[in-house]
């Protein structure tokens, strides 16, 4: 049992991380991506207060060393589902399943809307899960639409269970060796079908049917991600202690809202941090 | 008339002023501190994400710098009062008086409390501004209690004007030159008095008669500061917008709570400037 577990690698999930260590609580770190990897693409960041005229990939250098030389580890996987257990939480991260007393979300934003029907049917066909629910999908006829190349291995994972595997990368060069894998090249816009999902369509109009579709992405809708957790305008709603309306779950950085700025997701991370401790230290002494 | 007025010089404040020459506002920049002047003094920090192990002094200069570079100008002058004049705000500092449409206060927090009666006689016989209110006491019996040797100059300008001018140094190594001066090292514990302030009671239960009082020191209570303004618990009232009660005055850093740290002030300082920013597009478009 952890006392805190961050979720998210981005500047948010850095200074939690820190701020962990350095306030001597024992955590896990988890993250579908890599540390910063999004602030890695940043051109030229002028507002980092002390790193002036630094690049994305400069910024997302430092952290990384940062969390390093504390000894810090990030587990590189993607948390599917936060569960409040009674006073805990059970995190499930692939087919892992980790225990802590508090949860910090740093789940930064989605760039992608989720499509017509995946809220809908999510638990009723739709998966984002390959290792947790692709044994359920044995020799049936399913799609997997990917977000990120880093997923490629789940996909073969899925293609080596299922009969048929529609595969629908949602992005250039896929490089996936699976005999029944039929690579379609056109985004998905609609999921629909009875009680559960049945049929995906797509842009051009065309439709294929299928008995499950799993979209395989590292950012997966807070409101998804924890059941209960109240959004407001798609952002994690938290006052200014970073506490959400769940006791014991925070959050920090860009899933709270605008602006979208890396000064204000590590300052947020360092106070969500505060609050969880001072959470961890009144259930201590209740 | 400036778009933005900063008061304050620390990590907030260097924060806000980085956002608001980026976001390309007018603005200036008060403190009667150098820029994060309380940040050398800290020892050792590690939990600034980016910059691993540096010590204050490092921090200090890296704000500095990362300002300086930006040819961004920190007008050392002490703001001893913030005035509503209908949308927009009238900024003293000494002799000088400077117009905005929005002021972010980061005004850090103060080491020290308001000593009995100091808030009571404010502009009753208690001046926190040597060159505001200096004249009025042209020939009179003053007592000025200084907290912070660089003013020192301010000292001498008030005992050229006043009759008598008792001198109460809450630092080390006073050096002041004037004939009239009366170095007491004791610290004052009570100001009395009518309508207006009478009396200064020390630590060992003298006292000593005065027309008026000058109080001479970097930080003075928020309150005080900005007539009107909503503190809790010492500290500006603000939402996660670091909007204060007053439309038009954020705040940022220290001054709004814990946890004291500077990640937290310098992501409240980029929050504040965006919502400045905001409140100034919608002021332009009414």
């Amino acid at each position: 049992m952890y006392d805190i577990a961050i979720i998210g690698g981005g500047p948010a999930g850095v200074s939690a991380a820190i701020n962990a260590k350095i306030l001597n609580k024992s955590f896990i770190w988890l993250s579908g991506e890599a540390t910063s990897k999004k602030v890695g693409r940043a051109e030229l960041i002028k507002n980092y207060p002390g790193l002036p005229d630094i690049t994305g990939e400069q910024l997302a250098w430092t952290l990384k060393h940062h969390t390093e030389s504390m000894g810090i580890e990030l587990s590189k996987e993607v948390v599917t589902g936060v569960y409040d257990t009674g006073g805990k939480f059970s995190i499930l991260a692939g087919n892992k399943e980790y225990e802590a007393k508090t949860v910090i979300l740093c789940l930064g934003v989605q760039a992608t809307k989720p499509v017509e029907g995946e809220e809908e049917f999510l638990g009723r066909g739709i998966s984002y899960c390959a290792t947790c629910d692709g044994m359920l999908y044995k020799d049936k006829n399913i799609a997997v639409v990917c977000m990120d190349k880093s997923f490629e291995r789940e996909i073969e994972y899925l293609c080596g269970l299922a009969h048929t595997c529609t595969v629908v990368p949602m992005y250039k060069d896929i490089d996936v060796s699976a005999q029944n894998a039929k690579i379609v090249l056109k985004a998905p816009v609609k999921y629909s079908g009875d009680m559960r999902v049945r049929h995906v369509f797509f842009k051009d109009g065309s439709s294929i049917d299928v008995d499950g579709v799993f979209i395989l992405k590292g950012a997966i809708p807070p409101s998804t991600l924890v059941h209960g957790l109240k959004t407001e305008g798609g952002h994690i709603a938290v006052n200014r202690a970073c506490e959400t309306n769940i006791a014991g779950i925070f959050a920090a950085g860009d899933c709270t809202g605008r602006p979208y700025q890396y000064v204000k997701a590590v300052g947020e991370g360092n106070v969500a941090v505060h609050s969880a401790v001072e959470y961890l230290s009144a259930a201590n002494s209740e």
